[in-house]
């Protein structure tokens, strides 16, 4: 078969995401280069729960701060529990929440634009690509994809399959409630439009099996049975201690990452008899992600 | 909601694909742009059913006439009927077949590389992108994304989501049966390293269902219970005209395509409070297909 390296094998108690590793493994990098992990921060981190499974987010508080404690509050608040996913369009977005036209809800305040922040030299930057397409470069931070603009000094995060940002209205401070999950190629066109607040570090096979709108009505699911639904949506915070899972994601900011990039930049395994050109699209570099029971 | 345009309804006898239109619609330029169908040829139509729904693949003779040849006669074989979906990484591929090695298989010969093919002037071909990250030029030929290098006077279709390859060993002309369809972001390093010789033209909702394989067995899944099957692969031509389901895609060679692509590039909705680059992902263009009764 096309890429067929094998792992050695993992920890039982450790649940892999499904959603992860894709392109580490089918190069057989992963064998050489060990990740390290670190834990994900409970107060940044989001259960969701449907009958197809479990999804876990990872919000991101540096980018989104307004964003997420607006989530946060719905999420305490219950917010979420048994809405839909009510507009889902294959290859595209499935976007979730209460569905109505989001100036109805009086009592849920709006959320100003949070599309970009100022460059910070603290941050622990990993370069990715640059010039990248959409961007002079492109790069992660904390296991986020970002781009980055150092002629504005200005970094935003970048709409790869998985991220999680608020739906809006024309206005650019018109967020409110109702979230998207990006399942499809990513409509890189949107950065620096949206708020992206998250990503999903586990259970991506889970957010694929979202039942599909129809095209025609612009993905909007008009039979309410016919949508998957959210069971419920909890911080883990919320959780009790003890009954919480514990959440891991590659930690993108060592020299094991990087030279894990650097390997995909520049495959040398003899499965490639056209080498690729030298480039990697920052959507297309995964940051694996695994729950520990 | 974040893009929120709606369409006109259509016609009842047809369904339309979920697995298309995503950002056509998205930013509502449908109605600005009325797309011409044409008809796929049912030499180069295969119906796969699965438990979890039907899904329609066009084949490409033109860029890989050998391999299209010999997965014609597998189907006509009824070869694939009842096999699984054995290697499954979510975000990457999901690859159907014998599953064993492919050596042993001794009746069925092997495919040669079919990597790129020679430019032709007669190509029915759009521009996308120049320069795009991955090659000098993108296009799309007859609804499949194709990216060109004019030094060399060479196409190749390009690995983006819904495209179905061969799977092969390390040898470029090792390929035989296994067939991989590319299910998340577009893995680009793989463009002129294997033989991809169709796209998925309806039911990429259906392939997003396949089950996926544990990540830390390079997606192998083991249990064969827990694996997804082909419960039947046919050419259209092997179905009774009057039971035969006809299949439409948008057709991508005429002026009606080429605005839709300007104004994808050129976003002008006020939607837009920072304007995208003018560029286009040639993976990030949908071409809709859809199915009459």
């Amino acid at each position: 078969m096309f890429p067929h390296s094998h792992f050695a094998s993992v920890s039982r108690h450790t649940i892999w995401s499904l959603a992860v590793l894709c392109a580490l493994i089918s190069t057989g990098l992963w064998a050489a280069v060990e990740p390290t992990w670190r834990e994900l921060d409970p107060e940044n981190t989001v259960f969701m729960e449907m009958s197809e499974g479990l999804v876990v987010m990872e919000l991101n508080p540096v980018f989104a701060p307004k964003t997420v404690q607006q989530f946060k509050r719905l999420a305490g608040d219950h917010f979420y529990d048994g809405l839909s996913f009510y507009r889902v369009i294959d290859g595209f977005v499935a976007q979730g929440g209460d569905g109505s036209d989001l100036g109805e809800i009086s009592d849920v305040p709006l959320i100003d634009a949070e599309f970009e922040i100022d460059w910070n030299e603290e941050f622990s930057y990993m370069p990715v690509q640059s010039p990248d397409m959409f961007a002079s470069e492109t790069g992660i931070i904390d296991g986020f994809s970002v781009a980055r603009d150092p002629s504005r000094d200005k970094v935003w995060l970048t709409h790869c399959p998985g991220i999680v940002a608020m739906a809006r209205n024309d206005g650019p401070d018109s967020s409110r409630t109702d979230f998207y999950i990006v399942i499809g190629q990513a409509p890189r066109y949107l950065d620096r439009n949206m708020n992206i607040f998250g990503r999903v570090v586990y259970g991506m096979d889970v957010v694929q099996r979202i039942n599909r709108g129809p095209a025609q009505n612009n993905g909007i699911i008009q039979d309410e049975t016919a949508s998957t639904r959210i069971s419920k949506l909890r911080l883990a915070t919320d959780i009790p201690e003890d009954e919480r899972l514990q959440v891991y994601v590659v930690d993108t900011s060592n020299k094991g990452f990087k030279s894990l990039l650097k390997n995909r930049r520049n495959r040398k395994q003899k499965f490639f008899h056209n080498k690729p050109p030298r480039v990697l699209d920052v959507c297309q570099v995964p940051v694996a992600g695994r729950i520990t029971k």
